[in-house]
């Protein structure tokens, strides 16, 4: 589905164009087309190819979706794909694609299932004319620095959850529902990272070393794209890394609990065993038990089983084990 | 044992010919000749040994089998090894071998303990005439992707298994099954490893850097395969590392479990406990035992011994231990 | 809010300036500036900005803060980001920022959302002229250095809580506690790392390879710095390799404290349970039960009893389980 | 011990020679001289310095053995060491070292604390003199690819071994044996790592980068070894990651074995205490207690004592506890 | 503390000279000075500063002490700190630091907090001219080396205490013993670890790639050192993957050794609790139980009690719980 096409002069929007416009305006020297497309058919894609002249691997990459985020070059043009990441109504992560053609004189953006509008980018780069003379390559980064600063958010949202269960996490009788927690949360980190850490290498190129044609003026922009993602990448890896000492003390948290558990079932065991066993001593049937015949020899009985089961309560106490 | 000898010449296939014609062809200019040979014999691989002058050592590795997935240059010709994986009926997953000789104008594909066809390459590469004109090294790519590309669903479903277990890991009495499964399923993702990861490193060299004369021309196809082994190595990053994390969190699980029962356990020892205690009590053969004369003393110590059990019954159930 | 901005010459002061006369100093040959901002504003940094001709993306980093430490080149400045990491009065570890625009003839520190006076590093470098003379970079080494020295006794403070848990950790009782002062060491010892290891990467592009003009001359200062990142660096290493064995090691001695316990509680059961036993055997009610008859049959039930205990208790206490 | 002595030219066997002629036929253009020492003292390896001039520091490190495998430089000679590994009759993995110094037309190979004979390369060599005509680098190659190969069957065995374990390891009442199998195999694993991985960089230099002179006509036979050795790294690090699995999983399967027993405990706990419970009521001495008048009350309490240890059983099989 | 300070011509001793003559000799060209100081104070350490002009960041280094081991050029000085490690009487390990100085004519060696003498290092290069003739280097070489070398029973003696422990892994009741050892080995390891591991990476680039000046014409014995550190940084991994096993080994011990017990306890319980059921029934006061009346009621309950524990004794002890 077009969601818009418009050709630039100089940093200037000139106008909204047809598609069928676009190889007029890519002849004027000073002029670039940005064409944005969302959820795009087969038919599109192929008009956009004969339009731009893209590569058949980039077409089918964009057409199949589930690409890793990357950054190809193919002649002069250069193809990317950046996921997008939002959090559903349900608290789950959704992952949609973006997919990315820029040439010397076009910018070709096709968003694939994913909500997140990029108008927003197109008004606020209209509104620094300054900025978007820099050309297609400012566009590519604003598209990114858009999608990338959106996964601030969702580590934000992260960090959080693994902050309320680290509360919990001293808490007994909440293991279960903490160790389910985390592993949800590591599986939602998964995907963040899934769509940060292949970004990086990719970016990385976009300033250093040999730099493709087109981005050749922006370095510093995409420096900072770049730093971004590393500083998403430590976030992670610090989550990533606390999530898995969260599982390993969750798990000695149980132990421990077990382990008062334990003591405490030993010693209120060891309390009805003592009275038992005075009780069935003083239960057999042997003639001759004289304590038996005395007038307070029941109160006294019940005293001494009270007095020792009192020692021994105190004694528990005392050794913690109650 | 031969399936098809061809020989193409722009692109177009000239005619299926024998291996004596071979060397006839190999002298005309812009022609090569596609050899397909399944489960090689010695015989077999001395004959094309002379008929395309490969090396030695490659020969060998064609003939012993078990080498892992590589991509080797001996002079102008290429040697590749390309795991082929696929499922059998039950369930396991079989591993066989493409090794690919590749030369400015032949290919040779031995394919060894397979069973997966390799036919519908030929015949997709005859039906694009302007991508087989690319010569051996196009035939090469489309043989490597055609394995590679086999290996997704074989992925895929390594990932429906997981979350098969995932689903059954927070469900009490299942985590023997889990581990199990979890077990098996890690001993899987280390085969689907050994073929791709050894692939990467290999495929790169074919695209970057200083890469083989023959593959010059196909560099962006070779940087797919690339791309494609790459995401496959992430899913098996990512699989391998939630498994830790399941057979953690299962242990986990099986900590709580145990828990919970001697938790139960503990309450229910209390309980019954107390009603032998004051059995016990009342069955002492004291002489003077006043309540044990009253007309209402039985219901009376009934009444007791089940209020106190109630009791006891309401705070274990209160602090969650029954 | 300006703390204070200097202009030096040969490395003396020259004077006090205003803000205003900045430029004018900036065109003197031999001459630099030196500002030093706490918690700037925007208007201070839009002004800053100006003055000295930063680049938007460096200004906007220091404006909104939570930046990984850095440094990056902008032309002909460089921009470095230094966190700071103090220990507040409650035990918790604080991070402010410091960030430094380093120009061939000024510097500019802007110290944010951190208490830590810089005061005392232009005094000492203002007494030191022979130093100060090496111009801007020799500035930025000072600050750095400041920064980076404090951060020695965070690592000793983290180290001598570590060693305090270690003394803990193999007595009984304790393991809930060190648990979770391992695990708060953890979280603390992950917010110097991240103050650390950036850093280092950083700092070693300012002496090795292509380093920037401005520090051309100040290599080794440079160098003596990364020394010191890379020995806490080390030392951070350990404490996190430490405390993940001391977790283990503590979950291990909860396991072993529980097992003692648990032979402990099978070895009185079972003396209870042979005193129940006699005693219900005792406590039958025959007919014809000869030992109940005895005169002396009360005592020599009692002593029977007794004995059996005594020898099992003596067995328990030979094999280690009382 | 000298084992054999033998001057070669151009591939052939020229003479069996002793020690004192390796000086003359060292003088001869195509000719080199192959020594074998076994297990060789202080003089041999002197006289053999003074006959080929090796390096100090080589014959040192030849004399005191326990190496890691490498190969080094000294001008135009290389010194290399190799772990022989093989099988004892116990069981045991035995390691031996193979010193190898290989110049221009030379070859010295010292074979140290090995049973291992050599004597088949020299003769699958000297069958093959087209291949032997390569030199000494040739002689090299021929030995450490000996030495090499020699690994996998003990690999194979180790491969083999950790298959027996996993085949028991869901058994249960066998985790001691496996987990001291798993822990002994780790050991061994070790063992061979320690033989192959530094070998992988040393076998590297052989054929990619600048190569010493000697080995620059052989590239592709010591790539062969590379390949054999990076092979091996990656079974052995499979086996050492499912090693490190099957530890875990060994120790869960103890944890629910423990679980199972633990219920199975609590059940018939939970039965007997009911049966106590009953008896111990119907024990006691009150006067009035009807149902002990009743003429079918002994009959009727045994049914219902068992009825309800009936209705626990069924209960508790249905739960899974028995 | 001054030890001594020896001039040295063409590989022979000169002189002993006092520090004054040093700048005589340092002008003298085949010479070099060769200062040895223990635990200097700052004052010596100033002389020497001018006496070789040494950069104010080295000395500050020696001085302060607590460095990681490191070499770095200034200029054409070079300034080596390399860790000595002993072991106290009480078994701990003792760090020292030995502080190198090397110039193209002299070498000055700062040995602090180390009762290590070096003396025979001087000794042996006394004895060996033809070495000691290249210059300082060898010098430093021999220093290093020796320091190295007395890793070596450091690193042996740490294995022995693992086998030892691994000997004991596997008897019961040793795991609380075992595991304090593990830790406390643990930590030794790090000791060592932190006097090898960044000697590695500095070694190497004393023959590898540019290498300084001063040591052009010694690389084969850096490379002789730094072969050894490899070996030991090899050992030491083993070792610290090991331990890492050896813990968890341990828990997995006590967790069986508990289970053990658990069964144990069980097993007995559930024979008690027969032997109190049966008391327990014939202990009723039910008027009408005939067996009570029999004559030999009560030899036959004693028997039957017997027989059925008998029989429980027997199933227990086949399915291992007893």
């Amino acid at each position: 589905m077009l969601i818009n096409c418009v050709a630039y002069e100089n940093g200037s929007k000139l106008a909204d164009i047809s598609i069928e416009e676009i190889s007029d305006y890519l002849q004027r020297p000073a002029c670039f087309v940005w064409v944005a497309l969302k959820d795009a058919g087969d038919a599109e894609l192929a008009q956009m190819q004969v339009e731009f002249g893209l590569h058949d691997l980039a077409i089918e990459d964009a057409r199949h979706g589930h690409q890793r985020p990357k950054v190809e070059e193919y002649g002069e043009t250069l193809f990317a794909v950046i996921h997008t990441v939002e959090k559903t109504p349900l608290g789950e992560l959704h992952v949609g694609e973006l997919n990315i053609f820029i040439g010397p004189n076009f910018v070709l953006s096709v968003r694939n299932n994913s909500p997140q509008s990029l108008l927003q980018v197109r008004e606020r780069a209209e509104r620094e004319p300054h900025l978007l003379r820099h050309g297609p390559a400012f566009v590519f980064y604003a598209l990114m620095d858009a999608c990338v600063d959106r996964y601030f958010p969702i580590i934000d949202g992260l960090e959080t959850q693994l902050e309320a269960v680290e509360d919990q996490i001293f808490e007994p009788g909440t293991s279960q529902a903490n160790i389910r927690r985390l592993y949800e949360l590591k599986r939602d980190i998964g995907i963040v990272r899934h769509a940060v850490t292949p970004l990086i290498d990719a970016v990385h190129k976009l300033f250093s070393g040999r730099v493709p044609t087109v981005c050749e003026n922006n370095r510093e922009y995409f420096r900072d794209v770049f730093d971004h993602l590393l500083r998403m990448n430590g976030s992670l890896d610090n989550l990533r890394d606390t999530i898995g000492t969260a599982i390993q003390v969750n798990l000695a948290m149980v132990a421990i609990e077990e382990s008062v558990v334990n003591k405490r079932l030993a010693a209120w065991a060891g309390i009805f065993a003592v009275i038992s066993a005075f009780a069935g001593i003083w239960g057999m049937n042997f003639k001759v038990m004289p304590e038996l015949e005395w007038r307070f020899g029941y109160p006294l009985a019940l005293a001494t089983i009270t007095l020792v089961c009192a020692i021994l309560y105190r004694q528990f106490r005392k050794s913690g084990w109650l």
